[in-house]
C-alpha cells in the first residue's frame, strides 16, 4: 500500500478541542451558582487571582521580551557572523516562534483558569443537588483547560510550520522545523515562570494561612475570620490551574518540535509523511480524551477515583486504536524494499509509551496513598515525633525516585529496540520519539483530571465558608480527596513525560548542532563538568524555589498578625478581614521572589554553552558537547528530585490525612502534630519546587537548541 | 639534567610514619587516666566498642570472603574463556590483592579506635591540669589514626607493587598495576560496610538516647542513669573513627592505584618514575604530616581551632615544597626535546590540588558555622517552628552544593590544561591525577584532626558523667566545639577529594576496558540509562541509609523503655542501668541493616555492567559504556547528594547550638525545641547516609575498574 495524507486530521482536532472546550464551557457557564454567600466568596477568589494574574504576566512580559531580543539579536548576529544570506529571516523567525509560544502558553494558562475559577463555584452548587452533578461539572470545567492546552499547542505548532512553510517555499524540511523551535523555548519560559510563580504563591498562602490561623489563633481552616483564607483559595487557581496547564502546554509544543526534528532526519524513509506524523498523532489524542470526558459520569454508591479512571482507560483505549490507524496510513517507508510491518513495529512503540503513561500513575498511587506500606510508615514514624515523621517521609521520596527510573529506562530501551527492527538508519531514535508521543497522546485527558483538583478544592472551601449543609459538605470532601490524588497523578505523568521528552529532545540538539555522529563523551573533563554543573544546578534551583516560599509565606504571616492586631473586631466575628490586602502582599512576594531561580536557570546554560565555546582544553572536543553534558545530567538529576519532591509531598501530606482519619491517635494528638510538620515541609516540595523542576528540565532542552547556532565557532 | 630515583622514600616514609605513630601511642598512654570513676566509664566504652567491632568485622569477613570468591572466581573464569594462559595467575593475585585491602582497611579502623578509646580518657584527664595537656593528647591520639591508616595504605600498594612484580618479573606494568586494583575494591567494601554500620550505630545510639532520655524522661544529655548513655559514646567512636578511618584509607589508595595506571599510560615519557611518582608524593605527604602534628602547641587565650589550623598550614607548606622536590627529580621526560618545565608545570597541578582543599575546608564553614548566614537563617526559621527549620536548613543543604562543584571543576579545568601544556599525549589526564594527590597529601594530618573530634567528644561525656571540676568542663567543652568543626571540614576535605579521585579513576577504567580511544557516549540511550540508574543508586542508598538509623533507634528507644519500666530503682538513681544490654542491642540493629544498602552498592554496578554486557540496541555501543556511564553520573550525584546531606546536617546541628549559646530565646524556647528537630534530621544525614556516599562513589570507581575484564564479549 500507498501512504494515506492524514495531515486533514491536524486542523480537524484543533477545531474539535477547541470547539468542544468551548461548548463545555457554555454547560459550565449556565449551571447554577448558589446562593448570594457563595456567589460573594467565589467574587472575591476571582478578584484576586485576576489581580495575580494581572500583575504575573506584566512581570513575565517583560522578562520574555528582554530575552526575545537577546536571543534573537545573538542568532541574527552569529548567522551575519557566518555570512548566512538569510540572517535577518532567521532571527525573526525565531522572534516570531518564541513570542508565539509565549503567548500561546500564557494564554492557555489564563483560559484554563478563568473557567476553573467560575466552574468552584458551580461544582458546588452542584454537590447541594447530587454528587453525580458536582463531579461532572468539575471534570468538564477542567476538560476545557486540558482542550485548550492541547488544543492551542498543536495549533501554534501547526499555524508555524505551514505558515513559515508558505512564508518562505525554497527553505529545506530541516530550516524550517528549526525555525519553530523558539515555539518551545517561549512556552518553556513562560511554563516555568508561571509555576514558579503561582507555586510560589500558592504554597506560601497555605502555609501563612495554617501557621497564624489553625496555630496560632486555633481557628478552623478555611474560617473566614482569617484574613489569608481568600489568598489560599486563589492560590489553588494560580498555582495549580495556571501552573499546570503552563507545563503540559510546553511538554506537548516540545515533544511535537523535538519528534519533528528528528522526522526530518528520516525524510528520506518516510518523507514528509515522518515530519507531520507527529501532529496527526496528537490531534487524535485529542479526540480520544473528548470521548474520554464526555463518558464520565458516578455511580452514586462508588468513589470518585472508579469514575475518572473509567474515562482514563477508554481515552487511552481510543488513543491507542487512533495512534494504530495513524501509524498504518503515514509509517509506511517510501521506495526500496522495506519491511511492511514498520508501522506495527512504530505502533508498538506507541503503546509502550501508553503503559509507561499507566505505569507511572500506578507507581505515584502505591507511594502516595495510604493504604500502602509508604505512607503507613510515615504515619507510624510519627508517634516518635516531628524529626522520624520528617526523615522516614523524606525517605520515601528517595525510595519513589526507583521504580519510576526503571519502567522509564524500559520504555526507551524497548522503543529504541522496535525502532531499531525496522531496519531503518535512526529508526531506534524516533522509535523513543514515538514512545513519548504514545505517553502524551492522553495529556487532554489528564489535564482535565488534574485541573478537577483545584476546582474541587475551592468548591470545598466555598461549600465551608458559606455553611452549607453536612450532605454537600461530604459531597466535596470526597471530591477534594479524589482531586487530591489527581494532582498527585498528573505531577507523576509530567514527569515520566518530560524524562522521555528530554531524551528525544535532547537528540534534537545533537542533530542540530551536527555532534551527534560523535556524540557527547562524558569523559572529557569539559562534559563531566558540564554535567555536574547540570546536577548543581537543579539542586541550587530546588534550594531558591523552597526558600522562596519561606520567605513569602512569611509576609503573609505578618500581615495576619497585624490585621488580628489592627482590629480585634475581626477574630470577634463583628468586623470582616482585609482578604484584598492578604492576596496583594502575597502576590507582590511570590512574583519578587520568582525572579531569581526563573533567571538562574535560563542563564546557566547559557553561560556553560558560551564560556566552553572559547575555553577548551581537549583536543578534538566538539563546540556542543560540555552543553550536553549540562542538559543530560542536569535532567536525570531534575527528574529524580522531582520525583523526590513530588512523591514526598504527597506521602506526607496523605499520612496527616490517614491520621486524621481517626489512626494512631487521631486529629489533634502528638502524633498528629508530628505529621502536620511533614505536610508543611512537603507543601513547597510537592507544589513549588517538584512541578517548577519538569519544567526547569524541558527549559534546559530547549533553550539548548535555541542557543545551539551560537556555540558553534 | 637525569631522573633522580627517590623511590627510597617510600619504605622511608612507611617507616617513619607507623614509627611515629607507635612512639604517639607510647607518648599518649603514658599520661593520666584521671580517677577511678573516670577508668570504670572509658572501661564500660571500650568493652563496647570492642564488642561492636568484633562483631561488625565477623560480619564484614563473611561478606567480603563471599565476593572474594566469586568476582576473582569470574575473573579467572573470564580469562580462561578468552584463553589467557595466565588465567589462574590473575585470578589469584586479584584475590590476593583483595584480602590485603580488606585487611589492612580493617586493620586500620581497628587501630584507629583502640587508640582513641584510650586516649578519651587520657585527655580528660589531662583537661583537669590544662588546657593544653588535653588538646595535645587528643591530637595525637588522632594522629596515631591518622598516620597509620595513610601508612597502611601505602604499604599496601607498595608491597603489591613491588611484590608482584618480583614475582613475575616478566609481566608489563600493565598487567602488574592492574593486578592490583582489587586491593582498592577490598579497601572500599570494607570501608563501606565499617562507615555504614558504624555511622548506623552511633546514630542509632545518639536520636534513641536523645528521644526517651531528653524527651522522654527530662534527664540530661550524658546522665548516667540513661541506659543508652554508654552505647552514644561507643558510636562515636565505631561510627566516626573505624568508619572515616577506612573511608580516607580508601582514598588513598584508590588514589595511587588510579594514578598509577595512568603513569603506566606514560611509561614512554616518564619511564617507570611516572608510575611510583604517586607513592613517593603520599611518602613526602606523610613526613610533612608528621611535622604538622609536632607542632601543634595550644596557647591559653586563642581558640582551639586556631592552633589547629596552624598545624594544618605548616603540614600544606611542608607538603607543597617536597611535592615540588618530587617533581622536579621525577617528572623529567626521558629523551626527546623535552619541556624542561614539565616538573614545574604538574607541580603547579599538585599546588591546584591543595588550594582545592583549603577551599572546601573554608567553604564547609561558610555554610556550618553560626558566624555566616546560612546557619543564622534556619536559627531565625526555627521560630515560626520545626517546619520552617527543616525547610530551611535543607535549603541550605542544596545550595551548598553549588561552590564546591565550581571548584572541583575548576581544580579540574586548570590541572588538565596544565598537564596539556606539557604537550605531552595524555599529559593533562595525569595532570588531573597530580591535583588529586596534591589535594590527598595532607590527609593524614586531616585524619588526625577528624579523630580529635570523637576523642575529645567521649572526654567531654567522661568528664559530664563523672562529675568533674567546672575548669575541667569548660576546657572539655571548648575541645568539644572544636571536634566538631573538624568533623565537618573533614567531611567537605573528604567529598571533595572523592569527586577529584572518581574521576581519575574513571579514567583508568576506560584506559582498561579499552574505550578511552572512543569516549563513553551518553546520547546512546543504553549509557543514558546506565546513568539514570548511577544517579537513581544514590537516592536509594540514601533512604536506606537513614531509614536503617530509625529502625536501629527504634530498638534501643524500646530498651531504654523497658529498662525504666523493669527497674524504677534506675531513674531513683539507686540502681545501675544495664549498659551492655542497651549497647548488644543496637550492635545487632544496626549490623542487621546495614547489610540491604551496602549489597546494593556492590550489585547495582555490577548488574548493570552484565545486563548491557548481552543486551545492547545501539549499533556500534561499546561493552563498557553503559556502566561508565552509571559510574560518572552515580558519581555527580553522590557527591552532590552527599554535599547536601553533610552540610545540611552540620547546619541544623549549629544552629540549634547556636540558640543553646542564648540567641533567639534560648535553651527550652519554642524556637529551641524547633532547631532540635532539625538537628535530630541531621544527624543520619550527616553521620550515616552523607560519609557512606563518599565511600559509595569509590567503590563504584573500583568495582567497575575490577569487573571490567568481564564487560568485554
Amino acid at each position: 500500500m500507498a501512504q494515506i495524507d492524514l495531515s486533514i486530521v491536524i486542523p480537524l482536532a484543533i477545531l474539535a478541542g477547541l470547539g468542544f472546550a468551548g461548548l463545555l464551557t457554555r454547560d459550565v457557564l449556565r449551571r447554577d451558582t448558589g446562593n448570594d454567600r457563595m456567589r460573594e466568596i467565589t467574587a472575591a477568589i476571582q478578584q484576586g487571582a485576576r489581580a495575580f494574574l494581572r500583575r504575573q504576566y506584566r512581570s513575565i512580559a517583560i522578562i520574555a521580551i528582554v530575552l526575545a531580543i537577546v536571543f534573537a539579536g545573538a542568532i541574527f548576529g552569529s548567522a551575519v557572523a557566518a555570512g548566512k544570506s538569510n540572517a535577518v529571516e532567521l532571527g525573526l523567525k525565531t522572534a516570531g516562534a518564541f513570542a508565539l509560544g509565549a503567548a500561546f502558553s500564557a494564554l492557555s494558562g489564563f483560559i484554563g483558569m478563568q473557567v476553573a475559577i467560575r466552574t468552584n463555584v458551580r461544582s458546588a452548587a452542584g454537590s447541594l443537588k447530587s454528587f453525580n452533578d458536582a463531579l461532572v461539572i468539575a471534570l468538564r470545567g477542567g476538560a476545557v483547560s486540558g482542550l485548550s492546552i492541547v488544543g492551542l499547542s498543536l495549533a501554534g505548532v501547526s499555524i508555524l510550520y505551514y505558515g513559515y512553510g508558505a512564508l518562505t517555499p525554497a527553505s529545506s524540511q530541516n530550516d524550517l522545523v528549526l525555525s519553530i523551535v523558539g515555539f518551545g523555548f517561549g512556552a518553556s519560559l513562560v511554563a516555568l515562570f508561571a509555576q514558579l510563580g503561582g507555586g510560589i504563591y500558592t504554597k506560601a498562602a497555605d502555609v501563612g494561612a495554617d501557621l497564624v490561623g489553625k496555630v496560632e489563633a486555633g481557628i478552623p481552616e478555611d474560617d473566614p475570620r482569617n484574613p489569608a483564607v481568600i489568598a489560599d483559595l486563589v492560590g489553588d487557581n494560580v498555582g495549580d490551574c495556571a501552573g499546570r496547564g503552563a507545563d503540559l502546554f510546553e511538554s506537548t509544543a516540545a515533544e511535537n518540535i523535538g519528534a519533528m526534528i528528528l522526522g526530518v532526519a528520516l525524510l528520506p524513509v518516510f518523507g514528509i509523511a515522518g515530519v507531520i506524523f507527529p501532529l496527526v498523532a496528537r490531534g487524535f489524542g485529542v479526540l480520544a480524551s473528548i470521548v474520554g470526558v464526555y463518558v464520565v459520569r458516578a455511580r452514586e454508591a462508588e468513589s470518585p477515583m472508579a469514575a475518572l479512571n473509567r474515562g482514563y482507560l477508554v481515552t487511552t483505549v481510543i488513543a491507542a486504536i487512533l495512534f494504530g490507524v495513524a501509524a498504518w496510513a503515514m509509517l509506511e517507508p517510501t521506495g526500496g524494499a522495506a519491511d511492511p510491518w514498520t508501522w506495527a513495529r512504530y505502533w508498538a512503540c506507541g503503546i509502550a509509551g501508553m503503559v509507561t503513561a499507566f505505569l507511572y500513575v500506578w507507581i505515584t498511587q502505591y507511594y502516595t496513598e495510604a493504604t500502602h506500606r509508604p505512607v503507613k510508615d510515615i504515619a507510624k514514624a510519627s508517634e516518635t515525633g516531628p524529626a522520624t515523621n520528617i526523615i522516614a517521609g523524606f525517605s520515601v521520596g528517595l525510595e519513589a525516585t526507583w521504580l519510576p527510573i526503571i519502567v522509564v529506562s524500559g520504555a526507551l530501551l524497548i522503543s529504541y529496540w522496535l525502532g531499531q527492527t525496522t531496519g531503518i538508519a535512526g529508526g531506534g531514535l524516533y522509535g523513543t520519539a514515538i514512545a513519548t508521543m504514545g505517553m502524551l497522546s492522553t495529556a487532554a485527558y489528564i489535564l482535565a483530571m488534574d485541573t478537577f483538583g483545584p476546582i474541587v478544592d475551592n468548591g470545598a472551601g466555598i461549600i465551608e465558608m458559606s455553611g452549607m449543609s453536612q450532605e454537600a459538605r461530604r459531597n466535596m470532601d470526597k471530591l477534594d480527596a479524589a482531586g487530591n490524588t489527581t494532582k498527585a497523578l498528573t505531577k507523576g505523568y509530567a514527569v515520566g513525560s518530560a524524562a522521555l521528552a528530554a531524551f528525544l529532545l535532547f537528540n534534537a540538539y545533537l542533530e542540530e548542532t551536527g555532534i551527534a555522529k560523535f556524540g557527547v563523551n562524558i569523559a572529557h573533563p569539559e562534559t563531566f563538568i558540564g554535567g555536574f554543573i547540570g546536577a548543581a544546578l537543579v539542586f541550587l534551583f530546588t534550594a531558591y524555589a523552597i526558600r522562596a516560599v519561606g520567605r513569602a509565606a512569611w509576609a503573609i504571616i505578618k500581615d495576619v498578625r497585624d490585621q488580628f492586631r489592627e482590629n480585634p473586631g475581626i477574630m470577634a466575628g463583628t468586623a470582616k478581614p482585609d482578604y484584598a490586602r492578604s492576596v496583594d502582599i502575597v502576590t507582590r512576594s511570590a512574583l519578587r521572589e520568582m525572579v531569581v531561580p526563573g533567571l538562574l536557570a535560563v542563564a546557566t546554560p547559557v553561560a556553560v554553552g558560551l564560556f566552553f565555546r572559547f575555553v577548551r582544553v581537549t583536543p578534538g572536543l566538539l563546540a556542543g558537547e560540555p552543553l550536553g553534558g549540562t542538559l543530560m545530567v542536569g535532567t536525570i538529576a531534575g527528574v529524580l528530585m522531582a520525583l523526590v519532591l513530588n512523591t514526598g509531598g504527597g506521602a506526607w501530606d496523605n499520612a496527616k490525612k490517614f491520621i486524621e482519619a481517626g489512626n494512631l491517635g487521631g486529629k489533634g494528638s502528638p502524633t498528629h502534630k508530628a505529621a502536620v510538620v511533614g505536610d508543611t515541609v512537603g507543601d513547597p516540595f510537592k507544589d513549588t519546587a517538584g512541578p517548577s523542576l519538569h519544567i526547569l528540565v524541558k527549559l534546559l532542552s530547549t533553550i539548548t537548541l535555541v542557543i545551539a547556532p551560537l556555540l558553534i565557532p
